[in-house]
């Protein structure tokens, strides 16, 4: 009789900088490539893993779930899953320092990291200084002109809620784009970076990037606020702004409701 | 009659990670070297480059500060000196996004950036949480046992005032090493960054980094708080911990007295 796979899931952030994005590629560096290699080598055998969020090139995550299921027959898997502490500690190691193993636990199978996620948060970081800490060019968006948050704010509010976000998603076969947004704020944190951050069940492809691209052009005062609405309204792609660069943006936090509860984000 | 010379002061930040330290050199991408490239190419004449503190391969610098003389009567020069405001964003394009020009100004011919310095100010950040955000990882040194603030703190306090910093100092030809530290602090950052911080006139070369690499012994428990003035006192590069990594320091200001005051850290 064969035993039944383990499911394991890993909490683990990266620097998108290094990375042709999440997906794995046939001759491009990805997290999962990266990520996938390493676990078969430390497994014994092929692991394909599931994401909570795909990230396009550029894009970090500080807080990325995966899931994969894991034969314990195999010797040197069976080896390995005696300590799932130790385990995180040779993935750690062997991911290299672009990516950080936050934690591996095991989880019941019908864990999924895609499809039991309930909610998907993310920043997106602008500094509108006219010069920044060149440590930073790779966090922040750098718009250089001064940008009005006020403006920005109000024009955010009108997304909120359920609706067809045609216009903010990247074109693609399918019709309609209703999405759930339960929150978007825009802040100054004290370091004179505007903070973008949203949150809701789950985001179409670079619906992030294209609210953030558009909300600048209003806190530049290129645009209304209102403008918002009748972007949002027109469900048509070429009603917005131009998409705000990849590097600006974080996936901060996956939550999967009380059945799953969330992993610590620094491994203690 | 020639024109006298016009010296200007030129700061700037940089991120440490992607040259091969501050001074020139032939086959490499130094800060010093791409600076000049870039002012010769402005300037249409050579512009030989002195700084305020030399950066080992990996430090960064928030606000280091070059002096330069142009000929004026070099047709090039002449057009491009009528906006320092102009050649500050035109430099701060040509030099690449790991560097940034904060500022460019007229000062009087006996500034001189190295020799006019009377204070020097480094922050060392070392990160000692089991995990971090891979994106800090060339702005902090990972030393993933917790730190005690308090005995690093007590084992500082014996390196303020004038001493023989031999047993802290690279070795050289130069048999005495006196340097006066004003200050040392040691501080846990709100998100939990140990941060220190020296200031002083001058500092001799490695001296910060061996400073806090036998400090991070004390604060680990390997050393007592005392081992530190028994370093001190044995003045002898020998009786030191290791040399703590580059990528954790940076140059974050140099102070000219009065007669000098510091340019703004942002351009406006």
């Amino acid at each position: 009789m064969e035993a039944p796979p383990i499911r394991l899931r890993i909490d683990l952030a990266y620097d998108g900088t290094p990375f042709h994005g999440f997906a794995r590629q046939p001759r491009y560096e990805t997290v999962q490539g990266s990520l996938e290699a390493a676990l078969e080598r430390l497994l014994g055998q092929a692991v394909p893993t599931t994401c909570a969020g795909r990230t396009d090139r550029g894009v970090h995550a500080l807080a990325q779930v995966v899931h994969l299921d894991v034969d314990p027959s195999v010797p040197r898997a069976s080896r390995v899953l005696g300590s799932l502490h130790d385990l995180r500690n040779r993935l750690d190691a062997l991911v290299g320092e672009a990516m950080t193993i936050w934690s591996i636990r095991q989880v019941p199978t019908d864990f999924d990291a895609r499809f039991s996620a309930t909610e998907r948060r993310y920043r997106y970081a602008i500094s509108d200084v006219p010069a920044i800490d060149p440590r930073d060019r790779y966090r922040y968006w750098h718009v250089r002109d001064a940008l009005n948050i006020g403006t920005m704010r109000t024009g955010a509010r009108v997304l909120v809620g359920e609706h067809d976000f045609a216009s903010f998603c990247r074109r693609s076969q399918e019709r309609h784009r209703m999405r759930r947004l339960d929150a978007i704020t825009v802040a100054r944190t004290s370091k004179g970076v505007v903070d973008v951050r949203l949150r809701g069940p789950a985001f179409c492809h670079q619906q992030v990037r294209s609210i953030v691209g558009s909300l600048v052009l209003v806190g530049r005062g290129e645009r209304p606020p209102e403008w918002m609405a009748q972007v949002l309204a027109a469900r048509d792609r070429s009603a917005a702004g131009p998409v705000a660069p990849a590097h600006g943006l974080t996936l901060e936090g996956v939550g999967y409701g009380r059945r799953f509860p969330a992993a610590p984000l620094r491994v203690g």
